[in-house]
C-alpha cells in the first residue's frame, strides 16, 4: 500500500511528521510504502542518512506549503505545487492509495473531494473522529468538512458512520443517533426533522432517534450524526475542556499540597491517555473515493504513527466497498443528481 | 418585586422548588412577594403552618401540569391552566413582575414569548447562560429558544449578552465573539457572515470576531452568540462533559487506593462547587419585555434559591430599559418588521 503524507501540514511539521513517517516503517509490511510529500530538501535533512525497516520511504518534491489561516480554495488555486495539493493530485492519479496532513483542514477537504471526488452514491464527504468516552467508542460525522447540509447527506453520514463503526471498531450493531435539542420526536429544524424520516425508513441501519448534546458521552449511542458546523463546536469544545478541567484539577492540587499532587499525577495520565485523541491518529473523511485522514494541527510523531497504521486498516477493510455496496442497495439514496459534484465543502 | 413561580416544573417538583423558595425569603425584603403557582392543595402541603420571614408567599391555583415531553405549542393550547401557562399570564396582566420555571424549557418560551410578548426593537428573544470558567463568567446566548437564527437575531444576542455582562457580571467592556469553525474571516455559513457584518458596523460593541468551540473555556471572549440549536448542544455537552470527566477520575482513584480518593474528594468538591451551574440560579430569557427565569429540569432548592435572588437582580438593575436604549438607538435594528411577532420560537 502506497500511504503519501504532508510533510509540512500541522504545527509541528516537518519535525514530528517524519518522524512518525519514522515510527511506523516497522508495523509495516515490504509491500507498503510512505510517500513523503514536500520541499525535498527539507524532508531530507529530516531523514536518517541510512533508512532501515520494513516499508520504503521516498519524497516527492512539492515546494509550497499552504499554512492553517489561508483560505482553502484560494490557497489551492494559488498553490498547485504545495503539499496539500501534491498528496490529492498523488491519489488522482492512482500514485496513492491513501493521503494524510496534519495541515489547514478546509484545504485538505478541498483538494480531496475535488481531486479524489466522491463515492459512487455519495452527495457530500463527512469528516468523522472517533471519541474515546468512559462508555466505549463513539464516532461523529460531520465535523466540519460540510456546513450547508442537506438531509440526504445527513443521513448518508449515519450509514458510513455505522459501516465504519462496525467495521473497524469492531462494534455489533452500532446505534446510530442524529444531534438534536431535545429527544421529543417534534424537536429540531427542518433539516434534521427530514433526515430522521429517512433513517427512520431505513430498516438496516440501528437508528435509536434524537440524541442531545449530553450524550455523547453517556454511552446512549455508538455513531452520532451532526451537520458540519455542530459538529465542528462539539470537537474543539470537548478538546479543550477536557484540557481545561485537567489544568484546572492540577492547579487545586498544587495549592492543597505538592505531596498529594504528585501522588495523583500517575491517577491523570492514565486518564488522559485513555481519552487522548493523539490515540486515533486523525480524522477519516467519508464519502471519498479514497482513504484520506486528516490529523489534528498540534499531532505529535504518534500521532501521524497511529493516523498511518488507522488508513492501512481502513484500506485493508475495504471500508469504501461496504459503504458503496450498502448506499447502492439503499432505495433512500435514488437520487444521484448531486453526487460527485465537484463543488467542494 | 412580585415573582411568580413554576411550583410544578422539574424533576424535583414540587418539593425543591418550593423549599427554594422558602430559602430565599429572607434574602428578600417586605416589598417582596413569592407567587407559588400549581395545584392549591398540593402547594398548601409542602408550606409550613406558619410562616416567618420577610417576603410574603401567596399561592395562584393552577390545576394542569406540562410535562417535559410534551410538545410546547400542543400543551399549552389543551393546557391553558397549566402552571406554565399561568405564570405567563400573571406577568401578561402585569401581576407579577418576574416569572420562573424549571419546567419543559420550549414551553416556557413559547409561553413567556406568547404573553409577555418581545421588548421594543428585539426580534426574537433568546436563553442566556451564565458558565463559569476558570478565566472567569462567559455568557452564552442563544442556547436553545431560536433554532430558525436570522443575522439580525445574533445581532441583538449579542447586544443583550453584552449588556447583561457588563451590567449584572460587572464585566467591564465585555469581549463579544461570535460562533464559528474557525477563526478566520471567510470561515462560516451565511448567517454567520452577515451576522459578523453588522457586530463590525457597531462601534458600541467590543466585537473581538470569530471564535471556535475550544474558546468558551480559554478567556478568549465574554460574551458567547450562536443560534440556538449550537447553543443548546453546547450547553448539554459541557455539563455532561463534566460530569462524565469527574466520575472517570473517582472511579480511576478507586481503582488506585481508597486512601488517595478520600483526600482528593475535597479538591474535587472545590473545583466543582466552582463550576456548578446551581450557583447561577437558571437561564435567562432575554429579549422578552419582562424578567423570566428558565431553570433546569434537575434544579435543587438551592437553584431556584439563587433563581429568585438573579430575578430580582435583572428586575433592579433595570436590564431590559438599558437593551431599549440600545436598541433605540441602533442603525443597525431599523427594520422591526418581525420584531414584537407573535410567533413562538
Amino acid at each position: 500500500m502506497r500511504i503519501a503524507i504532508d510533510a509540512m501540514g500541522g504545527d509541528n511539521a516537518p519535525g514530528e511528521i517524519i518522524a512518525g513517517a519514522l515510527e511506523s516503517i516497522d508495523l509495516l509490511t515490504e509491500n507498503d510504502e510512505l510517500i513523503l510529500v514536500g520541499p525535498e530538501d527539507t524532508i531530507k535533512t529530516h531523514l536518517p542518512s541510512r533508512l532501515s525497516g520494513k516499508a520504503k520511504i521516498s519524497i516527492v518534491h512539492a515546494p509550497d506549503i499552504i499554512t492553517m489561516g489561508e483560505t482553502p480554495i484560494e490557497s489551492l488555486r494559488k498553490k498547485p505545487k504545495s503539499s496539500i495539493a501534491v498528496i490529492a493530485k498523488l491519489a488522482k492519479r492512482d500514485q496513492a492509495d491513501a493521503v494524510i496532513s496534519a495541515g489547514n483542514t478546509g484545504a485538505c477537504v478541498a483538494a480531496f473531494q475535488m481531486r479524489i471526488r466522491n463515492l459512487p452514491g455519495i452527495n457530500r464527504p463527512g469528516i468523522a473522529v472517533v471519541f474515546p468516552t468512559p462508555e466505549g467508542q463513539v464516532t461523529i460525522c460531520d465535523v466540519g468538512a460540510n456546513i450547508a447540509c442537506k438531509p440526504i447527506h445527513l443521513y448518508q453520514y449515519g450509514v458510513m458512520g455505522s459501516i465504519y463503526s462496525k467495521n473497524l471498531l469492531k462494534i455489533d450493531n452500532p446505534r446510530v443517533g442524529i444531534m438534536n435539542i431535545g429527544s421529543e420526536e417534534a424537536k429540531g429544524n427542518e433539516i434534521v426533522k427530514k433526515a430522521r424520516e429517512m433513517f427512520k425508513a431505513d430498516s438496516r441501519l440501528n437508528f435509536i432517534g434524537n440524541i442531545e448534546g449530553r450524550d455523547i458521552f453517556q454511552g446512549t449511542c455508538d455513531v452520532v450524526v451532526c451537520e458540519g458546523f455542530v459538529g465542528n463546536v462539539i470537537l474543539k469544545l470537548t478538546e479543550a475542556l477536557v484540557d481545561g478541567l485537567f489544568k484546572a484539577i492540577k492547579y487545586e492540587l498544587m495549592e492543597e499540597k505538592l505531596r498529594l499532587a504528585m501522588k495523583f499525577k500517575p491517577v491523570m495520565m492514565r486518564i488522559y491517555k485513555k481519552y487522548d485523541y493523539n490515540e486515533y491518529g486523525g480524522a477519516l473523511l467519508l464519502g471519498i473515493n479514497g482513504t484520506a485522514l486528516i490529523c489534528h494541527g498540534s499531532s505529535k510523531s504518534r500521532t501521524i504513527k497511529n493516523a498511518i497504521l488507522a488508513s492501512k486498516r481502513f484500506y485493508t477493510e475495504k471500508i469504501n466497498d461496504k459503504i458503496i455496496d450498502y448506499i447502492s442497495s439503499s432505495q433512500l439514496c435514488g437520487s444521484a443528481q448531486d453526487a460527485n459534484s465537484r463543488q467542494p465543502a
